[in-house]
């Protein structure tokens, strides 16, 4: 087998077999296919595309690079992925109600770039809360507890972190089949048997439209079929921030607040609601996504769910004083409200701007090694839909520079229509 | 500009500006863009193609990547190039023959990597004969004598010999676009403004079939016509070896014997008259053509070529009374017969066959650190169309391996039909 001979079949439209796709992950990642070499192929595989069966053996060839998380010993795991977006605190308010009912949650998430820190820094915000834990001490936590949600401790999927480096580079991040391949390899390189994936569509997320989130959905689901790991998408809107808050210590907050049975935001209750239903459904703990959402929202009411999380925060070491009491978290130098200056109704409050202008307080990293700021952030009063008079507090930003904060302060980020 | 938007927007199968390639070109050769940014590119313009405007952009930034031969000096220069093949001694030829006819060659020919060595190893089989010459004497030589044959001393389109490396180790080198350019910014830096090109075509050629070949002579001609250096293509058979000698001092010898006047295989003589006249009348040496192939196949008769040969070779140092006579060239250790076991009509005498053989026995190179044997090849007395007996000999095997040519000498590379 050859790598020239691989790039000339998908430079001329042919169809790469097994055999060529686990050759070309394998000496790539091994280093004897140098980057340009892959570069090509990328490429041309972005222009000329792949077919499901193409896409599922590459997704397979990558999750297969490294190490594989072995789940067997405790039963069916039903993993969930978000592909991420503002605001989205999903995971640590819907795992511990997941846990609660009784499906184990064995869950590694990342830190990721972007407009805030990834589920692993957010909860880190909690004092104390060990997101390294190695995998034996993974797997005995879920059996302990029957939940564990971890940073990323194992080499999974190098393949997937070598290439997705590379396509970043050369132009080529927006191919919706390596998109789907490159997510569902990590799931398939965490153990999990069968999927849930938020698929977030909006001004947030990566998918901007409905017809790209579609498709992205229905190659994952092709992929999981293939693959034999059942999958199910859900495609949400990510055109406004999800939930009220937006930042690290800001969204554990409203995380907490919500598993306590505080004012749950319909968006986020929808979310949760459709995502873990599809999961308890997947498990056979119900019958139907109905029972599933009640089931959902009688364990928030009944308090399982919070009494699930401060069990997993304490197994992982975190301080549970600062889940019974949020006003011990740490709070950025300058909290000033957002006042509206005319009356009438939100229509819009654009998740991508929100995004960039929490990166811009120190809440997302843009480099890998940069440092985070967990105080930083906003918390909303209003959203799309609402209706404000003149003098209403829409909201707080949260930040530690002054200059920063009076610029953001300026800007008009709620759109308001008579 | 950014190297991401511009690998996007070809990509999407956009049109690149002017400025967005000579970027590239600029910044690629600088190392400022990446090999793997540079393969993505050159995939996508493999796929997606460049229309003729963008192509002479690219020939352009090529060819002033490096070093620009300046001929003005000289008057109008006609330069001539092919693009390869198996026994192609047309330079050494035809260059004598039109200085003879008062227009000034000032030509550097490459070594090359393939069959046999380039034109520049072959003109250095006559002892004494110096290609390593600086610009400067360059010019002062055809100001004097009116004809000087050197290799590429200049850093000539360095930016080609980059991407051309590149394109190698990614399968894309046989995309017709790229090698259009690639042979044009070689010329343009070369510094003719007229340009005949020999394209070769069929089993021993780049260009294997005549639809390509024409493709080719397409885009180079309206690339010369944009970039203002007139060009004309000329498609050349490439089937079967060209004259009868295959070798480096074996083609030299024979291309000695032609100039001299001796027995002109047809082929040959077919070649050198239709570049050599379309040479004269863009040179404005002649009215047509016809005119054109008569002045050259005179000034072979009358001698006028051999004197310029003769004065050539003496100018750069060259021993004379090799080419006085060519029985002095040094032989290789084995000369043998290959003797027809049948009778009838020679079909086929595959000039890729006979390339390939010709590497087997020495005569070129693989890489380009390779030393070359001269004086292996093949003198052929029969080719395609001629009649034999059975003991007829239909030429002979030079070699210096006695292991080699026994195993040259079982093949069977004439195909005989009765």
């Amino acid at each position: 087998m050859n790598i020239l001979n691989i790039i000339a079949k998908k430079r001329d439209k042919g169809e790469l077999t097994k055999e060529e796709i686990d050759f070309f992950i394998k000496e790539y990642t091994d280093g004897n296919i140098t980057d340009y070499q892959a570069a090509a192929l990328v490429m041309a595989i972005y222009i000329n595309g792949m077919n499901e069966r193409e896409i599922t053996d590459l997704t397979l060839a990558m999750a297969y690079s490294g190490d594989v998380l072995d789940l067997s010993s405790l039963g069916e795991v039903v993993d969930k992925h978000s592909t991420g977006g503002v605001g989205d605190k999903i995971t640590i308010i819907l795992m511990p109600i997941i846990a609660s009912l009784g499906i184990p949650v064995a869950k590694m998430s990342g830190r990721g770039l972007g407009f805030t820190g990834g589920t692993a820094d957010k909860l880190e915000s909690i004092p104390g809360y060990n997101v390294n834990v190695n995998e034996k001490d993974f797997i005995e936590n879920v059996k302990k507890i029957g939940i564990s949600l971890i940073t990323q401790t194992l080499n999974l999927a190098p393949a997937d972190k070598k290439l997705y480096a590379l396509r970043d580079t050369i132009s080529c991040t927006e191919s919706i089949p390596l998109i789907a391949s490159s997510i569902m390899s990590k799931k398939i390189a965490s153990g999990a048997n069968k999927i849930v994936i938020d698929v977030t569509c909006g001004s947030g997320a990566f998918m901007k439209n409905m017809d790209d989130a579609k498709e992205l959905s229905r190659i994952m689901t092709k992929i999981g079929k293939l693959a034999k790991r059942e999958t199910v998408c859900i495609i949400t809107d990510m055109n406004q921030p999800l939930g009220y808050a937006v930042g690290n210590n800001l969204e554990v907050i409203e995380a907490i607040e919500i598993l306590k049975g505080n004012n749950m935001p319909e968006d986020i209750k929808e979310v949760i609601t459709n995502l873990g239903s599809t999961m308890l459904l997947l498990a056979k703990k119900v019958k139907n996504l109905d029972e599933g959402k009640e089931k959902i929202l009688e364990n928030i009411k009944n308090g399982k769910a919070y009494k699930k999380f401060l069990e997993l925060v304490s197994n992982q070491g975190g301080d549970i004083s600062y889940i019974e009491d949020t006003e011990k978290f740490e709070k950025a130098k300058y909290i000033k409200p957002i006042v509206a200056k005319k009356e009438g109704k939100v229509v819009k409050l654009d998740a991508y701007t929100i995004g960039t202008l929490s990166m811009y307080l120190g809440a997302g990293r843009v480099k890998k090694e940069d440092k985070i700021d967990k105080t930083v952030g906003f918390v909303f009063n209003k959203k799309v839909g609402d209706k404000v008079k003149i003098g209403d507090i829409l909201g707080y930003i949260h930040a530690n520079d002054e200059k920063k904060l009076d610029e953001i302060l300026e800007k008009e980020i709620f759109e308001i229509e008579k």
